[in-house]
């Protein structure tokens, strides 16, 4: 096992400007999932009950995704989620309904192969559940904990513990700010890398992202959208996607970890411009490439050295 | 005259988190005076009232700023605006008083030196004086609009004349949002295009800047702060900038207006570290060449292409 993700596995109903779409498959687990698995061996470890449909498991199946550690319950129902962005801010999904069903009692085990896994993504589920995790895991090279409001206003303390034993924090800038109380974000940066993670990514939607280090920072323009069909799953995808690429490449250098933000960044765009998984459940090798050719075209220029008057 | 600067030279009062100031050297012409005065000689036009110290105009001439088109109204008084900012807000001042003086007669006349100059900044004065001064001028290589929020709601049809007659529309993202009716900034950016101008830059403050022709679109990063001072005149300096750049380059090409907005947002990143134009006055060559070389290493990273599986 190269990338463990654990997260939801969950059934969404999806409102957007640009249409509805109705039990399709959600959850922190699927987003991220389906991203790393294009640039590395992925496995999840989630939980559903056995009204998910078996065509999503073979979803799953097709894109090399190792199930070994996602529990199905026996006459459970699988986590569902209902909300719907406005048309001004598709920034921050309503949740019209949360149903937890099974994943109220998720308790994450892992498969004896995945305790090595070399790559960890704690996908957004309880801070405590996220610690019982990095109690089973064994030697990884990088844990990146995403996490969202929700723990941030109703679960700070345990958190905070997680934030120890993580690597890497990804958070997106108004969590970011609501954690720090404190609007600028290169000062949000500080506070989270003192909070324990060596490295955080804050990631601002169509402004792109920012890689932090007590002695890096790195700047990643966002893909330029001109319509996004659903945001639901970015960020669990851009995890994914950076997660997977830096499996791929082996090694974990500033270099590595500048090229896994673009990685992520052009997995989330396509993200965006299907629901769901729809986009990034089938691309292709060179729509990819192109993107990430793209991507740094856009941010390119030569170097200058104006005469100063 | 390479670079033409019309607009506004005032005495403001400006409380920020960072502190108070009273009587400072504000007005767009000043700012952007200032920073194009860098990279290219530099005329003002615009007006003050005696009352305007002499050790002002003592510091524009100083710069090498021409001052041929400053009007100076006997017995007349000077612009004033005080305004401040709120902590959790640094991207929008708020007026607590503004008395135009002798700006409200403001008719700009061209010295006849000037009427041949390349590079034209139109700063924030009403629409019918901007049309007034692009009347006067003969052959200008590119003319930049530099708007804000008060033509867009209350002059929108003169302001739209304008932007029929220019060639490049600065704007930063609230205004352009506001004026196009449209969240996504890029079909802000296109429909802007469709306006007039050849090219477009929306500012993002902290997120950088972009730059769109019908056929190019350009992401600059902003250069980070952790601690904004004073971010009034920002926007033209880094109009200003861009336009002593492009000056100094002498070619107007793809290349070169990307460049632009990078010493734009450099001389912009200075401006916001002090109250008005104290940072910005004072530079030294070796800082913004360091600057220049800092924003490009912030957003470089090594070309990928990864093994899409």
């Amino acid at each position: 096992m190269s990338v463990l993700i654990v997260g939801s596995v969950a059934l969404d109903d999806i409102e957007t400007p640009h249409g509805v779409k109705a039990g399709i498959q959600g959850g922190s687990a699927s987003y991220a999932g389906t991203s790393a698995s294009y640039f590395a061996p992925v496995g999840i470890v989630g939980i559903v009950g056995d009204d998910y449909p078996k065509r999503y498991l073979n979803y799953f199946k097709k894109r090399n995704i190792d199930l070994t550690g996602l529990e199905i319950v026996k006459g459970g129902k699988t986590f569902h989620w209902s909300g719907y962005y406005e048309a001004n801010d598709l920034n921050s999904a309503v949740s019209r309904d949360t149903q937890l069903n099974v994943f109220e009692n998720f308790d994450p085990k892992l498969p004896e192969q995945y305790r090595d896994a070399d790559y960890i993504l704690l996908g957004n589920i309880l801070p405590q559940l996220q610690l019982k995790v990095l109690d089973q895991v064994r030697k990884p090279k990088l844990v990146l904990l995403d996490t969202m409001n929700f723990w941030i206003t109703g679960m700070r303390d345990e958190l905070l513990k997680v934030f120890k034993r993580v690597d890497l924090v990804c958070i997106n800038d108004g969590e970011a700010r609501m954690l720090c109380d404190e609007s600028n974000l290169i000062q949000c940066g500080r506070q989270i890398l003192r909070m324990g993670p060596k490295y955080v990514v804050i990631k601002k939607g169509e402004h792109g992202a920012m890689l932090m280090s007590k002695k890096m920072l790195f700047l990643a323009p966002a893909y330029p959208l001109d319509k996004v069909v659903d945001p639901t799953g970015a960020g669990d995808t851009f995890a994914g996607g950076f997660l997977g690429y830096l499996d791929q490449k082996k090694t974990l250098t500033e270099d590595t970890l500048k090229q896994a933000v673009l990685a992520g960044t052009t997995m989330a765009s396509y993200c965006c411009q299907g629901f769901g998984i729809d986009k990034t459940a089938k691309l292709k090798a060179q729509e990819i490439q192109q993107r990430l050719d793209e991507l740094r075209a856009l941010a390119d220029y030569k170097k200058i050295r104006p005469r100063i008057r």
